[in-house]
């Protein structure tokens, strides 16, 4: 929303003076209490401006854009990711290959017998391994997959906007969504640019309903 | 922003009898026009009703939502996609793969000797043919990669939001943006999933600025 210069004049002297009654705020305008009480109510109404009984009123240090964005921040991974597909760590570079286009996804998971998360296997790195002229059935998975402690997780609690940020700056496509147990981390599910992509969409989607 | 029970009242009224003046409202409501006074202003300051002089208020048929998503709306492939990688459709299947990891992207675009768009490779693509047990130097581009008329294109001009649903609907991970000439269509660009998590990164963390 746009403010008028009114506006914000009011919110420059509550950021400055703040706590500070309406009265004042009118005494510094020039104006009467009267004509500031639609602006000071739409201040508080947007977010702007917080009041407190015989306080006054105090800048709640959001900017618009800010508010705007209120609703991205408190999206969850939980809300977003997609199942998990896995592999287990004895399975060959075949066999994960086979798996992929089954499942069609990008990235697998390598998971231990009691189902923990081991590795991370990337459509890059198994075209990597089909390039070489070695047979694919006798490379197994977890001499080319990446392993923990270098594989970037997530938990269903995160913030989704967290998440993504994890994604661009180890530029890498899925996070594997995880939970602790006893044995280590287990696999529940699997985040990816998709999962993102698809809630940048439903953003402007959902409003249409 | 939350609006009060109120003003939710006056929403409805102004949907159903709008264009409507402040006084009939404020009839309907059996309250004075003075009391409404603020309720109308931060209505119409944020975008919910519009009013003008002698005429009265009417509903911009705008919801909450509608007004947070805006500004996603406005945001235009031309502010987000990469520079496009090329191959020529006289390479082959390990060119191909070579030029992938060299400028590590998941999608390729095989042009002519015009630099006209002919073609999409991607890594699904070269990794199938790798698997397969023949000389993947033997093995020409054009015979793997999706052609024209079934390759999904964006433009610099379109909205990111339409391009982020055709990346979806189609399950693909990349569109090229291109743009018309007298041959064909020339490639100005790349816009990938990658691109669409960055924008929407990019919406919360411009306001920390």
């Amino acid at each position: 929303m746009d403010l008028t210069h009114r506006q914000e004049q009011i919110l420059e002297i509550v950021k400055e003076h703040g706590p500070i009654t309406g009265e004042k705020i009118a005494d510094e305008l020039n104006l009467t209490r009267a004509t500031l009480r639609p602006d000071l109510a739409i201040l508080t109404m947007a977010g702007f401006l917080d009041a407190r009984p015989r306080v006054g009123y105090f800048y709640t240090g959001k900017t618009g854009s800010e508010l705007l964005t209120d609703k991205i921040k408190k999206l969850s991974v939980r809300d977003y990711h997609s199942v998990p597909v896995v592999v287990n760590d004895q399975a060959n570079a075949y066999d994960a290959i086979t798996t992929m286009f089954l499942e069609d996804v990008g990235t697998l998971f390598v998971v231990d017998q009691h189902g923990i998360l081991v590795g991370v296997l990337s459509r890059k790195d198994l075209l990597r391994t089909s390039m070489g002229q070695q047979d694919l059935t006798e490379v197994p998975v977890h001499i080319i997959m990446t392993r923990l402690p270098k594989i970037k997780i997530c938990q269903k609690d995160d913030l989704l906007i967290d998440a993504s940020i994890k994604l661009i700056e180890n530029q890498i496509d899925a996070l594997p969504v995880v939970q602790e147990s006893d044995k280590g981390l287990e696999v529940i599910g699997r985040l990816t640019k998709t999962n993102i992509t698809k809630a940048f969409v439903e953003l402007v989607k959902n409003e249409d309903v």
